[in-house]
């Protein structure tokens, strides 16, 4: 006869969610559900292991960036076996010590496998036990979402869970997608040798982006691969060696060949595997957990966070969600909200993208009055250094009557760092020009750019200085 | 007989200063006093072409970081040519651009000569043209102080002003210095191929950093360079090729040999060369322009900015006096005060170093209570992907009573970035558990080790999230 145990607390996933117990949980009887790998996407197939084949990409790519700069460098080879141990050398480790120590956890139990809920705060394993706890943090992440076409279930093909493991470099990869995942593995696999046919249905790449930054980096990734803008999939199919795949686009439809098929077509909440309907806790129409801003759900005690629920899909969210709910989980008469004002991302591509705010497009359309400044890199001093050439910017937007900055998109190198003073000021209401001149900006660094893109708003007011 | 004229402003020195006659000046009748280069030291022989220089150094570099991370790189040569024309192929005519403008301006003469006070508020140029003027801005900038060494007078020898135009790279250096320009010349001609042996009289480098930063920083250019530090230039000698130089160091005596001799022991401000007390105007006993919060002297309508009076010696601070004068001049009645609570360098040698407000070692001879947190590059997930061995840090220091940040140091890559948030931090007044966890820092970027070093510090009173 299955078990069944009651606990004050259940968590499902070991993602963000394995942050909460921390000391003050130590009387808490706490069940940890995980059924994939322990640590979650960000740790075993997201942001880490990527970052850590892009930046040998970047490094890949220094001779010809070097070359006009007068220093000759030759790519002598990438040792993909190398990279890959390398990162999963590190990663696994992690994954497998997490475990360990929840394993070992005095209070914490960790199930290891898939859960649904079968009635109201009722889980039920794979196995059969069932768990009701007091209150329960579904935090189940997301996955893969998998592009439909003719004959794909017989044709292999590769995710962003499996292609950093592929045991050899392939010659040849057709990705399929438009989106950040895309746009990573582009840059990677290509600065590695592989030649990269990126296959996407919009009109540019990284839509969701600027569209000043959406353009410049399809022309920049334009360059590098062979790019098939609004192409779609229609079918797929294994060849003599790799696979084949049949795409329609503006000039008709056409075949395509490689080694490799890399399905980067955005990822989906886990919500509805977990049959939360039982348990009154409700999906919106993209599967997302609805919560509150104090992250809990429909049913009181029930928290969400993290991919799970967040249209962001980002780990620095998940990460401030997590703390958001452990302070309510342990002061359930206190709540604290969450904080989704000033939410931003980047796209370790190259160029790198980063952003945060309105977009231009959606300024527009949402009515909001804005300016714009906007800063080439080339126009810095650093810039010169850099040998840069007027493709990468730093484009701002701010509210004309306050100064205050609405979106911040950066195009070019090291945009995920440069853009930290923007999301801070932003974060804290700080005016455009006082942050310009508030603070002195270190010349000649590269942050220059930011300290000009905020002086080229066209802002009245500036501070007397 | 020599001419003589009467002018609204007298501007002496033509680099910062020259930002100053702004549209808002038309009318004013202005004199501009330029003995040397057109532009100052930091466009022709400082800031900006040292970073064109150091920016191929880092990439001859890559190899060595690329290796263990699985990418096989091969420097073939640095092209000093090449480097060297680029740099002055694309500075020359911007000086050049900037002499002819104001060359070619209605209401400013520009007078190509050096100058000296002979009375209160009258200059007297080389060929006997003497200027008077109702204001005059001081702004003659610094030149390279020279080490004394017997027979150094016959020792041919480079300085910052002409190392960057050698004909040809040396095949050997000798480098005295141990500050910020003996760093970044070291890191440029070693990472090009040249043998630096570096001679300092300290018993670290960049000794005015916090005491860990300059450990750090001399442990790593100590793999890179032979470096002799408590070692004092005793004599120089031309040698059959090259130079021989003699120095006095812990072990005894010793004599060193190389194709070049670079002096990079420090910078001077040239106001002892235009006989202030002529004019009322004090010099302190390091020889810098004595000035007000206002830049005004001690002779009303004389201001000072910049080098001649700043004992930063930054153009970024050199930029801010300038525009603190340029409105002083317009409102006279209605004055401003320069800003230099947080002043904020960097070392652009490799590591790169990033400062800004107290060291540790300040805060306790000042007796300031403080508290430190320190975190390393390899400890974030960015650090992860860059192969981070645990040298590169960023370390915090904050009052404890109030969170507010004293200090920030910091050793490693992109540290002329990363440090931005923490001055702005500074200068806004924030605290740094505010700083950490009221703004979202993107995962997994580099300036996450920023983020960890403000949660590293013992801070109580953290914020509710």
């Amino acid at each position: 006869m299955p078990e069944s145990s009651h606990v004050d607390l259940c968590l499902i996933g070991s993602g963000s969610a394995n942050s909460i117990p921390d000391d003050r949980f130590d009387d808490w009887s706490i069940a940890l559900v995980e059924g994939g790998t322990f640590g979650g996407t960000c740790l075993n197939v997201g942001c880490i292991p990527t970052k850590m084949y892009v930046h040998p990409a970047d490094l890949a790519r220094t001779p010809e960036h070097a070359g006009p700069l007068g220093v000759d460098l030759t790519l002598d080879r990438v040792r993909w076996a190398d990279v890959r141990d390398r990162v999963f050398g590190r990663i696994d480790p992690i994954s497998a010590a997490g475990e360990r120590y929840r394993a070992e956890s005095r209070n914490i139990r960790l199930f290891r496998q898939q859960a649904r809920f079968v009635g109201d705060a009722r889980l039920r394993l794979d196995d059969g036990t069932e768990i009701t706890a007091d209150r329960f943090v579904i935090a189940a992440g997301s996955r893969v979402r998998i592009a439909s076409a003719d004959g794909l279930a017989d044709t292999p093909y590769e995710t962003s869970d499996t292609v950093m493991r592929l045991p050899e470099l392939p010659r040849s990869m057709i990705i399929v997608g438009g989106g950040y995942v895309a746009a990573e593995f582009a840059h990677v696999f290509s600065a590695y040798g592989t030649e990269v046919t990126l296959v996407a249905r919009g009109k540019a790449l990284l839509r969701q982006e600027d569209a000043e930054i959406s353009s410049r980096f399809t022309e920049a990734m334009g360059r590098r691969v062979d790019l098939r803008l609004q192409h779609t999939l229609r079918a797929t199919r294994r060849a003599e060696r790799g696979v084949e795949v049949d795409v329609d686009g503006p000039d008709g439809p056409a075949t395509l060949t490689a080694d490799v098929l890399l399905l980067a077509t955005g990822r989906i909440p886990n919500g509805d595997r977990l049959d939360l309907d039982r348990t009154g806790v409700t999906l919106d129409d993209d599967g997302y957990v609805v919560v509150d801003e104090h992250q809990q759900t429909g049913h009181p005690g029930i928290f969400a966070l993290g991919d799970v629920s967040s249209h962001h899909q980002l780990k620095h969210v998940a990460n401030h969600e997590a703390r958001v709910v452990q302070h309510n989980l342990l002061h359930p008469d206190a709540m604290i909200a969450s904080d989704h004002r000033y939410v931003p991302h980047a796209v370790f591509s190259s160029p790198q993208v980063a952003s945060v705010g309105l977009t231009e497009e959606q300024a527009f359309e949402q009515g909001i009055g804005y300016v714009v400044g906007q800063t080439a890199y080339a126009s810095t001093a650093y810039g010169w250094a850099l040998g840069e050439t007027g493709e990468h910017v730093v484009k701002l937007l701010a509210d004309p009557a306050t100064g205050l900055l609405l979106g911040a998109h950066l195009i070019g190198p090291d945009a995920s760092s440069l853009i930290q003073p923007l999301i801070q000021a932003m974060s804290f209401g700080q005016a455009a020009p006082d942050v310009a001149r508030g603070q002195y900006w270190i010349h000649p660094a590269m942050a220059e750019v930011v300290e000009n893109a905020l002086l080229a708003l066209p802002l009245d007011g500036r501070s007397a200085e």
